[in-house]
């Protein structure tokens, strides 16, 4: 049985004031069940991000900037030095999360710059200014969101096929997400899309979380095992494949979940361009290439034991990398809030992150 | 819990004489459960077919040979022209269990040849003679298995990593099996090789069955999800791919377990030689080309509640073809119980098939 929210429900939200919680949508009960969990301290914050129950590079940035909140609630009484020193220790507990994830860091030294900016403001007053800030970077999420899906848009044609790889949607941001902001955005202007949808193995958040999403907006799409990616291109039936991205290198390099190297791979070989939609907080230009971008592997038993039931033998040796990454030469464009990035070039990645307002290479 | 055999079982053999019934292993209950069943009645052969307990082209064609026997126990009594009636009624019964297995046909089509040879013959003589047939079938597959296992063994060196897709191992012949018996082969000759196994969504035969095999055979292994085919390639992890078919056109266009097409392309892509291990008896010379290969679509459940748990919406669309089709220019060598064919070309397919006896074009 499944359960549907009544109306397009908040990933995540606030509820409250300084002393509020985090509220957000436990993901990995996700397609089966629609569930709201409040997060009441840091630690249900890490165990969220690490579990799962939030994930999409931009979303675990807004969970880690309302876990900082979380985590200095009881810093209020503290000195200014005391305050000061848990919210370093609450921002290095958060780090540890997802070490892949940059908009985690991102969103962490953001919250620890705000804080800095006024060092006589007292712990209390401190706190009404990461929680303010904290929802700043949900509010330019949102609307980072819907920029994303502005300028895709542009690459759809009415009556495209378009191929996804895991989850890059609403669920994976604050507001319409990243890939599929891009596909709500050309349904919106009344463009007839239809999505493949790769299943995305070991945690399937394709065939749990993207076509839930798609399914919610009434977008036609249709579910596929990753390895049939190759042979929906092969019989012409894919004029595009849109993905999101966790990490992105100076070059353009981009690691996104693991499977997103072969798809583009597979694209290029059928003359199918591949966009990579990620918001500029995603880039990590202190990376030459992707080569530097280090790779988290996760355990065995998410491919071994992953639903319930094992599919693998007792003491079956496994590879796990959660990412891969994809070379800018295989990436068609870069999608930002701020515009495209075509070629993907260190110098094009260069003008659009630096740039402060929105400027096109395209 | 993970029970095994105490020694090497057999994936099917035939117990008893005329009025015997087909042993066989239930590979549905792999990789958990070792469990061998008798199928006394066609119709469980028939329902095993189906239901994917005996997969795999060779063994399917073996288990179909075994069914026609089971099919006509009843009959001996029967007038001749019965019997012959029974005997169609029971191969046309028996070919619509799995569309795409061209060994299916072959079988049947042997089992209904040798009948003919003798219409002079009684039923009980003739039934005699059709279990005599299986078993020479059967055999003729254990030695296929061997002879494929010698000569694709000398394409790979000592020290090589190796991937596969699906299981087309000995659980897919009577034998040592196909892809497998090249490892099986080349571990016997004392090099040291280690297999990566794509798990092979959405029914796991790589995660079920081929790591299953690799263990019990004691062969270094190391299991992946299909996405992460194209990413180990990437790595320089890979030195040669090596796949079973299901059926081959006069081109060398083969049909493959779904995903198949996408790692012969991403090998190609990454310079790695992909090799095709079947016998000849998978060779369909009446199809010119992979185009006229009839593609078995199977039903969604299989991606949508495969583990036992529901992993997508309700009414989400799926596609799910059991097979997919690679062409020919991108397989390095088909490697057959006569020999090589290389490079795969119509002629070279031809002239491997059409010959009695062992030959090599390389």
């Amino acid at each position: 049985m499944q359960q549907t929210p009544s109306k397009i429900a908040s990933t995540l939200s606030w509820q409250g004031g300084v002393s509020g919680c985090l509220r957000m949508i436990d993901q990995t009960l996700l397609p089966t069940e629609f569930r709201e969990i409040d997060c009441t301290t840091v630690q249900q914050v890490w165990e969220a991000i690490r579990l799962l129950r939030v994930r999409g590079a931009p979303a675990i940035g807004v969970a880690a900037a309302y876990g900082v909140v979380l985590g200095l609630q009881s810093a209020v009484q503290s000195s200014r030095s005391e305050f000061d020193q848990a919210l370093q220790k609450t921002a290095e507990y958060l780090a540890g999360s997802r070490p892949t994830a940059v908009n985690l860091f991102w969103a962490l030294d953001r919250m620890q710059q705000t804080a800095a900016r006024d060092p006589g403001a007292s712990p209390a007053e401190t706190l009404k200014i990461l929680l303010a800030e904290a929802q700043r970077i949900e509010t330019e999420d949102r609307e980072m969101c819907a920029a994303i899906g502005r300028v895709g848009a542009e690459l759809l044609q009415d009556g495209d096929s378009v191929l996804t790889h895991c989850n890059a949607g609403g669920l994976a941001t604050a507001g319409d997400g990243t890939a599929l902001s891009v596909f709500f955005a050309a349904a919106a202007q009344g463009k007839q899309i239809h999505v493949y949808v790769d299943e995305t193995r070991p945690l399937l958040q394709g065939a749990r979380l993207t076509t839930w999403e798609l399914l919610q907006r009434e977008i036609p799409a249709t579910l596929i095992c990753d390895s049939m990616a190759g042979w929906v291109m092969k019989q012409g039936r894919i004029q595009a494949v849109v993905t999101g991205a966790d990490r992105i290198a100076a070059n353009g390099d981009a690691a996104n979940k693991i499977g997103t190297y072969s798809v583009a791979m597979l694209a290029k070989a059928h003359g199918i361009p591949f966009y990579v939609a990620a918001p500029t907080s995603t880039f990590d230009l202190s990376l030459a290439s992707g080569a530097e971008i280090p790779i988290e592997e996760r355990v065995a038993e998410e491919i071994t034991n992953g639903f319930g039931r094992q599919t693998a033998p007792d003491d079956t040796q496994v590879f796990n990398p959660a990412f891969d990454v994809t070379d800018a030469a295989l990436i068609e464009a870069l999608i930002t809030e701020r515009g495209l990035i075509r070629p993907v070039t260190t110098e094009n990645v260069q003008r659009i992150v630096n740039a402060g307002s929105a400027v096109r290479t395209d």
